[in-house]
């Protein structure tokens, strides 16, 4: 949304001198109130300014960019997730490695035989691991991964602007998409069902971009 | 931007009936022009409609997700990139991988000791280094590394959409920012001055979805 010079004159009036009356705003730029009217409707309606009856306008603190945060965080994680790629914790970290390769992936989830999440492997928990010495055909990929209850995950409902937000703050790859689940034998734990990379989040900013 | 249920029946009613004067939807509402006015406007201002003088108003085809793409794909690249991290070509693996630890990446650079592009390195292409029972204290990044003219960059100028739809396009993390260089010798080169990675786009939505 594009304002005019008058409606961006009336926004600078008001973030500096609100609250503020529609006249008082009138007599500073020398026009009468009504001519004025039409702008602070829409400076209103948009969001941009709030009224309040015998108080006045003031900022409400909304950017113009209002329309485009609504827009990026209506989107959910659901509609937008691959599939995940899974290892069990017994699996070598020789072979954790060739099933990154095989399935094309950044990032694996370790889970239990029942499909749990246990833990998280990076390309870099990879490569420290590969640099270190080790016998990677008998080193099991238990001992280098990130442990439950230490990795950050995301679920179908979470918005994808929230879920973006886990990834840098917590400067990881990828987020295991998950949902709670209960075992045969009654214990409790998280379903993998899905993987949100930046991947995805760079194709949804692609997508957005075409206005699709 | 959520329109109201007035502003929804005017874009309906233009949708079907346009071009059309605001006097002939106001008739259609049963209410005067005037109170029509702001509608019309923030209708107009948001792209939604178009008016066209002694025409009237006419559906400008252009949905709300428009608006959202056209800010998508107003940031350029310069505006958002990182510091490069860069190794030259006679480097070792060990070294650039020690060198991707500390500069805290996911890919580094390669380039001439005049700061010229040569090469990218992915953590994808070390491991896969690491794993071969290579003597990577030995082996020189210039045997592994994705060379010239192979490689993928963006520049400063480039839309972040635009370079956004590269990395999704060529399946990479990161791509180098780089502006034409000449040498001393007179050869003709890109030197790298940035580093454009899905962090920062990751970053950026984050960031919008803020309003910021």
């Amino acid at each position: 949304m594009e304002l005019t010079r008058r409606q961006e004159t009336i926004l600078e009036i008001v973030k500096r001198s609100g609250p503020i009356t529609g006249d008082q705003i009138a007599e500073r730029l020398s026009l009468t109130r009504a001519t004025l009217r039409p702008d602070l409707a829409i400076l209103t309606m948009s969001g941009l300014l709030e009224a309040r009856p015998r108080v006045g306008y003031y900022y409400s603190g909304r950017s113009p960019n209002r329309v485009v945060a609504e827009k990026l965080c209506s989107v959910k994680v659901g509609t937008i997730i691959s599939i995940p790629a899974v290892v069990t914790e017994n699996c070598s970290v020789y072979d954790a490695v060739v099933a990154m390769f095989i399935k094309d992936v950044g990032t694996l989830f370790v889970v239990k035989e029942v499909g749990l999440l246990e833990g998280v492997l990076s390309r870099k928990d990879l490569l420290k691991t590969t640099l270190g010495g080790h016998d990677i055909h008998q080193l099991p990929v238990g001992v280098i991964m990130t442990r439950m209850p230490n990795v950050i995950y995301t679920t179908s409902d979470e918005t994808v602007w929230s879920a973006a937000k886990k990834l840098i703050t917590h400067q990881v790859d990828a987020l295991p998409v998950v949902r709670s689940a209960t075992q045969a034998d009654g214990g409790e734990g998280l379903e993998v069902i899905g993987r949100l990379s930046k991947t995805n989040i760079t194709r949804l900013f692609v997508e957005l971009g075409e206005g699709q």
